[in-house]
Parts: C-alpha cells; sequence; structure tokens
C-alpha cells in the first residue's frame, strides 16, 4: 500500500490525485491520501479512513483518506503559507507510516519551496527532509527516472556557478555508491552501468575547455572503476543522451542539475519520475512543480503522478522479492 | 554552386564528402571540393577544375575538385600537423570565392582544432576564423539547426566556470540582434520568436538559486524587447525544449554550449546542422567532429553533412529570392 501526501493544498495536487485515482481504482496500485479529505471531496467520492487496514477495500470505490487539517481554507492557484503546517505533517506521518511498516512507500505530491520556508522549514526541498525523517541526513541523492532515460545529478538545486564549486572527487564516488546500491537494490540490475558526463563542453577536449575533468571526475570514476563498478566517462554532454548512447548505460551521472534534467524532460516530459534514492525507505515523486498557474482549471496533467505511483509500487515488490 | 572545404584530410570528411555526392549527384544541389584531390580518388569518380564556371555539367559523373597539395599523405585515422597549411587555406580560399560572387555558400567539413593550434592557428575554431576572413571579426554567432530544434548559444567553446563568467547582458543583445537578422535575411522569418533560457535550475526560482536572470539575462531580454523583438524569457532550462514549448519559438537563446547542444544532439543527433550567422556569407558545416577513431572505416553517417549541404543551398535560395 502506497501512501500519497497532500502537497501544497493550493496547488495542482489534489487534481491530479483525483485523476491519479480514476484511473487507477481498478487496476491499483492502490494508494491513501494523506491530507485534508475537503481537497477531494468536491471531485470524487472520499472515504476517510483511521488506519491503514482499512484502506484497501475502500479503494474501488472511494479515495481513502487519513485525514489532516488544514489552518485555512485553501484557495486553488493562491498559495498561502498558513497551510504550510499541514504540507510539511503530510511528508513526516508518510514516512512514520513506512518507516513502521504499515505502507511500502512514499509518493509525495508537490510543494512549493517558497511557501513552506516561509514557516522556518530549513531544507532546500523534500528530498533533504525525507533524509532527515529517516535518520540518514545528507544520504539522498535525486534521481529522474522516465522510459528512455535514467538521470542522476550530482549537484542539485543551487546555482550554476555554486554547483561548479561543489563538484568534488569524493562527491561523485558518494553518489556513485549510493546510485548502484539504489539501482541493485529496487531496480532488479545486478550489475548497473553508469555512464558520467563530463563538465565542460566536449569534457574539456583534453583541458583545452575547463580541467575538471582530469582533476575531479576522472580520478573518481577510476576510484569507482578498481572498487569493482561498471563505470565509464566523462563523456561529452552534448552527446550522452542519444538514442545510441543510452543503450550503453543504465543511469547517467550528471554534474549538474539541467545536464540531467535537459535531456530527461526533453525525452520523457510527461511520464519522468523523481526517485530518492539513499534512504531506507522507497520514495518517488512526479516530476514538476506545483503549477500554482493551472491550479484549479481541471487541465493538470495526471501522467507524472501515474508514473511515480507505478514505479513505487514497482520498486516496493522488488525489494519484497528480493528480501 | 556551394563550396565543401577539404577539413583534416586525416577524419571522416573524405569519407562523407563522397557519401554526400553519391546522394546529390542527381539531385542536387550541386557543390565543388576544395581540397586535395587523392583523398576521394580512391572512392568515387572526381574531376579536377580550374574554375567554378566548370564544375556545374561535372557534377552529375564527378565530384568537382578545386585542388589543393597535401605536404605529407594523409593517413585516415592519423592526423599530421604537417597538413594543416591545406586545411586553413581550404577555408580562406572557400571564402575569398563567395565574396567574390563565384560561389553561394561555404560549407565546411570537421577540423581538428588541436591539429590547427599546433601551427599557430590562433583561432579556437572555424567560426572565428570565418569571421576575420569576412571582415567582421568576433561578430560570429554559432547557431546549431536541426528539424525540430534551432539553438544558438550565447557563449560557446569555453570551460562552463568562465562561460558563466562571459555572461552579459550586452553579450545577450549582441546575439539576440544577430540571430533575429539572420533568421529574417535568410531563414524567412518575417519577425522570428526567440526564447531565452535562464541561466540557473529553474531559472534561479527567483533569486533562490543564482541571480543572473534577475541581473543579467531580464535586462536584457527587456531591452530588445523595447526595440520590438519577440523575445520571451527567461524561461526554466529543462523545460524549455518539451515538443509543447518547442512549438512556441523559433529559436532558443541558449546560455552556454551544452545547455543547447544537449537538446539539439538528443533530439536530432543526426541531422543537426551548424549555421555560422553574423557573416557576410552563409556558412554551414555538419555538426560533429572529425571522428578519427572511426576514419577510414567506411561507416561514417555523412546525414548531417547532407542536411548542412541542403540547408546552405535553401539559404542562398532564401538570400537570393529576398534581394
Amino acid at each position: 500500500m502506497l501512501v500519497l501526501t497532500q502537497g501544497d493544498p493550493a496547488g495542482i495536487g489534489p487534481e491530479i490525485t483525483v485523476k491519479a485515482w480514476q484511473a487507477l481504482r481498478e487496476s491499483g496500485p492502490r494508494f491513501v491520501f494523506l491530507g485534508a479529505p475537503e481537497l477531494l471531496a468536491e471531485k470524487a467520492p472520499i472515504q476517510v479512513v483511521a488506519t491503514m487496514a482499512e484502506v484497501e477495500p475502500v479503494f474501488p470505490t472511494a479515495i481513502p483518506v487519513l485525514p489532516l487539517t488544514l489552518s485555512t481554507p485553501a484557495v486553488a492557484g493562491h498559495p498561502d503559507s498558513r497551510n504550510a503546517r499541514s504540507v510539511i505533517d503530510s511528508i513526516a506521518r508518510a514516512v512514520a507510516l513506512v518507516l513502521a511498516g504499515d505502507a511500502t512507500a512514499v509518493v509525495t505530491n508537490p510543494i512549493s519551496k517558497e511557501v513552506v520556508q516561509k514557516t522556518g522549514f530549513a531544507h532546500p526541498g523534500h528530498t533533504s527532509y525525507l533524509a532527515e525523517l529517516c535518520g540518514v541526513p545528507g544520504q539522498d541523492v535525486m534521481m529522474l527516472a522516465g522510459p528512455s532515460l535514467r538521470v542522476v545529478p550530482v549537484t542539485v538545486h543551487v546555482a550554476l556557478r555554486k554547483a561548479i564549486d561543489q563538484l568534488s572527487t569524493e562527491l561523485i564516488i558518494k553518489t556513485a555508491h549510493t546510485v548502484a546500491k539504489g539501482l541493485i537494490r529496487d531496480f532488479g540490475l545486478s550489475s548497473p552501468r553508469i555512464a558520467v558526463a563530463g563538465l565542460n563542453p566536449h569534457a574539456g577536449e583534453n583541458g583545452l575547455m575547463g580541467t575538471e575533468e582530469q582533476e575531479i571526475i576522472l580520478p573518481a570514476i577510476q576510484h569507482l572503476q578498481q572498487e569493482g563498478l561498471k563505470i565509464t566517462g566523462p563523456y561529452p554532454p552534448d552527446t550522452l543522451f542519444t538514442a545510441q548512447a543510452r543503450s550503453q548505460y543504465d543511469v547517467a551521472l550528471c554534474m549538474y542539475h539541467d545536464q540531467g534534467l535537459i535531456p530527461l524532460k526533453t525525452l520523457d516530459m510527461a511520464e519522468g519520475v523523481n526517485v530518492t534514492l539513499g534512504l531506507p525507505i522507497i520514495r518517488t515523486s512526479p516530476d514538476h512543480g506545483t503549477a500554482f498557474d493551472i491550479a484549479g482549471a481541471g487541465k493538470a496533467d495526471p501522467s507524472s503522478l501515474l508514473a511515480a505511483l507505478r514505479l513505487a509500487h514497482q520498486l516496493s515488490e522488488n525489494r519484497k522479492n528480493a528480501a
């Protein structure tokens, strides 16, 4: 059983939750929504439940809801930091349910960093908070997985200039360890092939356009190869995402956010899923934001949330079977 | 009539030239090869010509060649800087032919920066040399054009860290001027729509992840809008290249090399064409390098050179019709 968090109540989360339930009510995978019931109740039948045991039989006929209370009524498209508490509580309770063994995985609806940070929430986003809740702060690694491509940016939500500053051999090694472990444990890949992108145009072209490849990236790859990992690179970034190149690896390790997310979204916009590796729990989320600009208009696309729910279920099954 | 330069004699240039001629000999567009005849003579019938007037009738039965002399025999896959002179001469003579009105456009075969730079060639690549030959140093702008997408990186062949340093409001304005002029004059777009990418993840997310959007990019866009250009942004880079996003613009102005080249090559690997804007002449080239690793093996793909020849012809026709 999956737990789906509320996300920002003024975003598209409630709408895509209803659409996802409509698509999955008969086939599954099944989930419980952990949030304010009124966010869904106008759009679909819901059933408030008190325990996880009640969820399973409810799902085909109504959206099971573990209820949370909002501080102020939510207005689609108009985020209100007074409701930030419910956003954060939903995440914390969802993680607790999985850690307790009452649910198999957490799927998170989109939140707004700006909204939650106004209340003193110190994390740059979901994933570092999840790592803290799981007792493994700093171990979270973001992977984006689509039908065509999996990417892991080594540096994430920081200015590009700062991302370059953050890049280190140690960080690449640590990230690759987490990625390899995650792909082996949850994705059923016994010996994942990892391709590492360079940082600079043409991967620096032998130092003509930057030295990070030789000084930072290559030493990490060599270290990881000596440990026995199937890892290669650094490759020129611009040719690493062609169909031919993609057939040669299971995941691309990217040096900065857009190096990985540009090809991922260009190829798999609607169906990309954000997977957090490095946690004891399984967590996925749709690969988009709160979309306040279209919230309430009924035109939000649930494809990425559907893909996130399906992938969370599949990873749960893989982990169960491997255990 | 197009002029095709020799490129590095040890690269795949000669092979793709022969394959392109085989594909175009009946349909055109027609071209003359400006290089050492022996590079082609083993693989296809050639006809050495002395003037451009002889080219036209020869083309259906042999590759017309304006001959250059190599300093040492070329060995495929083994670049030799002793032949750099012929590489550079071919470019210079091709430009002279177009400037003189004897040819309509230059298409260049790939060269190796490392090879030519060993002989004291001070340019980072083709385009700045072409600008110098045309008497407009520093005015060259690289555009990559494929069937799905056109991109112009504002900064080009420099380390990523240096690219960020080079970014300025003035550079963006100057580049946009060149792009708009080129698209209007040669691409038949009367009012081109230019989309500008941000530099940082999520285009900085209101300053949370970098300030270049607000301090450098947005002022350029506002300035250009006031001039009447159809220019918008800065957009989050990772969602700027989806099919939906691409339908909204004619060219994406990118802040660094891989921001533009990753989506271009991911979408249009085989058929991307490099177009130099900002020159008085029309110049295109295939969007790949010398590929020394496969030179001589007979497996080089001529698609990009074919696309470059066809686009050069089309741009020449557009310019002729507009004149």
